[in-house]
């Protein structure tokens, strides 16, 4: 019949639409995506809400064994679950490749992600550029493309979104050598280790692209959840780096690197999230040239 | 109590999410926002399924009469319902300031926008650069300065996400000057013309940018309908110009001008969807420098 691929919208159980709602309800088997992002709810919650069990599929089911997700799909409809918008990750896309070569119809059924939810910080899409990941820096291993991107936002005025790294399903070395499946608690980029990670990329390459006392940056937290629970916190990269990490609360964590073009009314909007309005204010009139009242 | 902006999705009643429908039900008065956007069902069939009237909130009731929107809002639930996503347009900050100087709590229910569900052509959302929009040309106003952000993009090899503009309750010259409130049908821009507007102001400032030959670009028509109904469409800018209006169907409609970033799994994603196979892999090969099996 048909593969649904569902996106789930940013936080809980009913940020499902109605629509995909009624798709889940339709299958036979629902598969929960759960790997290159994280739900703020439990599966049992969603389980629950559906009225049906959820099977979840990790990078090895989806990659490897994509024949046991879409089996019986010509006859039945399967669903499968996405965190946010089905077209998040490049792995979504593969799954919808394998339905077609099984000449599968595929529904893709939208929702929001943090791509187009970040307008809630007050900035407007329009002045967003790339968007670019930040992965947990190691002794070793310190990528930072990331660094170039930004810079090529920031050289035309653009904001940048900057999506923290998440680390599910992780195998420690020694287990990963031995081949045993024991996997690593999650873990989440946090604000203050961004920012940390994003000055010491600046320091090693000694440039001043994202000198901390100049360059301001709006931090997004659970973005879509209740009003108690998102957060959002705006300010220069120093101030950012010197809250405590309650200041931004649990999972999940986003940047943004605000752009010169910045516009006086997204100023106005984001000062309500200021970690200090003058500062906020000053650093966007003297550095950034906006015109304020 | 709480003013809900609430994004509706792309395409019809049923793309709420539960928590919106909630949201809706719970609200003493439900308005539409009428003007940045056109949802593709009618006011009376979202009507029917919420089970309660809607309110048309027009450019003049959102900037000038935002008091009427807002009244009681201290002690009952409002709804203001916006297409896509409720930060798709400046104007819905408008209206969330506007309340928070009233001391009324604002709750942002978020839904998928064409900035994220893009992502349905195959083409990458980390690929895209800052979204433009192309807006009708008369004879004497042909604002082009769309195409010095595409050319940014293109210069970083990122796409542009290209969005056409729409006219609702538009006045003729006439009737404006007369201050007859009559207003021209609604328009829509559609494929052949945008192609046509960018290759105009390639040709009139004697660019080689957006060669016609050689450039990429993929149609997307009512993204987030059903699968007879929603259609992509991709070729060089000369084939899309080629084609007759029928093959892009009602609006709305969107463009991608495809970047030399271009990967191969987003050409072997897309091709399903390519006027001409041959000329999209061939192009993507021997101009983009994609190096396809």
């Amino acid at each position: 019949m048909t593969l649904y691929v569902i996106g789930l919208g940013l936080c809980n159980e009913k940020d499902i639409t109605v629509r995909g709602l009624e798709a889940v309800r339709s299958s036979t088997r629902v598969y929960l995506e759960a790997y290159t992002s994280v739900l703020m709810v439990q599966k049992e919650r969603l389980e629950a809400f559906y009225g049906k069990p959820i099977l979840l599929a990790d990078r090895d089911t989806v990659e490897t064994d994509s024949d046991a997700i879409l089996h019986d799909a010509d006859t039945q409809d399967i669903a499968f679950l996405v965190v946010g918008d089905p077209f998040g990750a490049t792995t979504h896309t593969d799954i919808v490749l394998r339905a077609r070569a099984k000449h599968i119809p595929v529904r893709i059924i939208h929702n929001a992600s943090i791509v187009n939810a970040v307008g809630t910080s007050g900035l407007q899409l329009y002045n967003f550029g790339q968007a670019v990941s930040l992965v947990f820096f190691t002794d070793t291993w310190k990528p930072d493309s990331f660094y170039d991107r930004i810079k090529e936002n920031s050289d035309l005025g653009l904001h940048t979104l900057v999506l923290l790294d998440i680390k599910v399903k992780e195998q420690s070395d020694e287990n990963l050598a031995r081949g045993r499946k024991i996997y690593e608690p999650p873990r989440y980029m946090s604000i203050p280790q961004a920012v940390s990670q994003l000055l010491e990329i600046e320091s090693l390459r000694d440039q001043k692209n994202l000198a901390s006392k100049t360059t301001l940056a709006i931090a997004l937290s659970r973005v879509g959840g209740d009003a108690n629970d998102q957060r959002i916190v705006c300010g220069t990269l120093e101030e950012l780096s010197q809250q405590s990490a309650e200041v931004f609360g649990e999972p999940l964590h986003s940047l943004v690197i605000v752009g010169k073009r910045l516009h006086h009314l997204e100023v106005d909007y984001a000062q309500e999230y200021a970690v200090n309005k003058e500062t906020w204010r000053r650093v966007a009139s003297q550095v950034y040239g906006c015109a304020l009242e």
